[in-house]
């Protein structure tokens, strides 16, 4: 069983990365379960805007997509900025779009049979907000949400650390990181990959 | 199996309700693929507001939590008001949020290995939004999301046709029922009412 | 000059409310300003859901409507609950968006002319969402958003800590609610009670 | 008086694009009140991830920032995607969210004093979650949000028909577009560029 976490933060590496850290401690889990995976830094890529698999001319979001078809679980991190998530992040889902024009013999969405999850970090507020936005795009475009799918960190309000320089992950977080991980893994594999027969 | 809806219209009964006619075409979905249950409209009863299980005093909520609770499959229903879901719909997830503080001998939900998804009408646009809302709150106390887990309508921008005045239900609509009823029944099938692994 | 704040808790008086608390400290800004004002907790009254400004038989909606009509500003102050504004607050709102059938003769809103701002407090998270809920829902029903419209306070993600058990209020968060009330009042004596000219 | 408007559609120039059509629509109303300005494509241009004012190096934001603070009114116009805004409207107010570290002598925002609305197209839903999360983003760095501020279109649920290939613009979204330039016009006017007072 294999898993993709895609980052999500503003900065290419190799800037520091709070979302970084947090989708570390995702796998870290996940492999405890027999998960396999990586990160890719989104940033780090030329993903241009766009609702098509491939726009060609040096996108790089073919490779990408390539690596969440072969996962069985995904974990999309990203930022809060404004109590919303990141640009990245968006453009990631906007890709993600065109699987709603990419159906098999029976009608079935290539995503569908993966499971999602969620990680999110920022300075303060906005966690809540920002996993209802993904779990809805994902939905959408195929993707099985599972029980207590998002771990989170932010700050009292208007605060100004990063979860990157906590002296240690707060508890809730980390034990909140490892129910999520728990529950994707046994739902993807109830899932199977085979995905929800035709309707 | 069993599934229950609970219909949050504001209107109690016997006023017409679009989201009503809706949800009974989900139900209609169910029973085709073997699945029993009835539509419950919260209107109807006497919920105050309140974060708790059971209020006391005059409270209805508990029968409609008990039977949450007895069904594999939640379908929740809502009406659009100002692109946002009903009050009646946000009354229904406050008082579900008792179930974090529900958890068995091994630290799990009360509500864990149940399905849930969403219906919603309205003159015009919010569906999104308000699945987006839904699928946050059902997710953080406890359900499992399938895949395509929502179906809608809505008119077109400013519009003022109810749903329940259509000559006939959309294809699309029609199509995408079907669709969310067959992956509601798929995976709440796989989950078995085990619910997840303690973690 | 006037306000008016109306208190969406969850609970009726005599119930602790941190949200409360929050409204009298924007309440008192706004006294240092030379407004005058009183603060309403809607839980304490009979608020039937409905889109109507007087749903008859016993529905104690219309002098909370008039409370805001007569008022420059409108302070909205709301709980969060699983990230999102509370569902006495959705029945405010709903209640509100009976002004848009409600216009003069030369077609402007009833609400028109007041000037808009809001109050958040929770445990953790929530409170960018919440303002962007209100914002919008406050907006389509006529009233006008000052810059830096919201004040809030929320503690570090899966905090349990209510404001009203802070030591003191942080500092961050007095600062801003100065601000907002600042602007609130600069916005409504420019507005001068008269709203915007026909269109 | 002189607005910017910023089309966040995906596309670059010379495609299409229905936002464009909506904005120039605004635009044309708001010439007819006196107010002058011009319509940037943000796509066209190179507008990196962050939340710095330059970010250096082929960074095409500086002069985009520029023509919006040379604005008394701010246009920010955006297409639906999955209900959502554009990961290119994301990323204008992200660039934006810099505003919030230049503050004057006295402590208040670049930004104050100007007022800004929101047009939102769509095939289908979300025109009023997204004008939610604009006018809390626009809030947050400063902007004042007219009554009935923003203008939109979408078709019926799940429909495919783009803005730009209707027969003519409803009347709706025509008279709701003259609605909210004349607010803005009105607005900006009484704020006079001025702005607030310091806190």
């Amino acid at each position: 069983m294999r898993a993709v976490a895609l980052n999500c933060t503003l900065k290419a590496s190799p800037a520091p990365s709070s979302c970084e850290l947090l989708l570390g401690q995702v796998m870290e889990q996940l492999r405890s379960l027999g998960v396999d995976g990586e990160i890719h830094r989104v940033a780090d890529r030329h993903i241009p805007p766009g609702v098509e698999s491939d726009l060609g001319d040096g996108d790089e979001w073919p490779p990408l997509r390539r690596a969440v078809l072969d996962a069985d679980i995904l974990v999309l991190g990203t930022p809060i900025w404004m109590g919303q998530p990141s640009s990245v992040c968006k453009r990631v889902l906007e890709r993600m779009d065109a699987f709603l024009a990419e159906t098999d013999e029976q009608g079935r969405l290539v995503s569908y049979g993966r499971v999602a999850m969620v990680a999110v970090v920022g300075n303060e507020d906005g966690a809540h907000h920002v996993s209802a936005e993904l779990f809805q795009a994902l939905n959408d475009v195929g993707f099985t949400i599972p029980a207590a799918a998002v771990t989170y960190w932010v700050g009292e309000a208007m605060g100004r650390t990063d979860f990157k320089d906590l002296p240690e992950t707060p508890g809730t977080t980390a034990g909140t990181t490892r129910t999520a991980a728990v529950n994707a893994v046994h739902l993807a594999r109830l899932l199977g990959g085979d995905g929800y027969p035709p309707s």
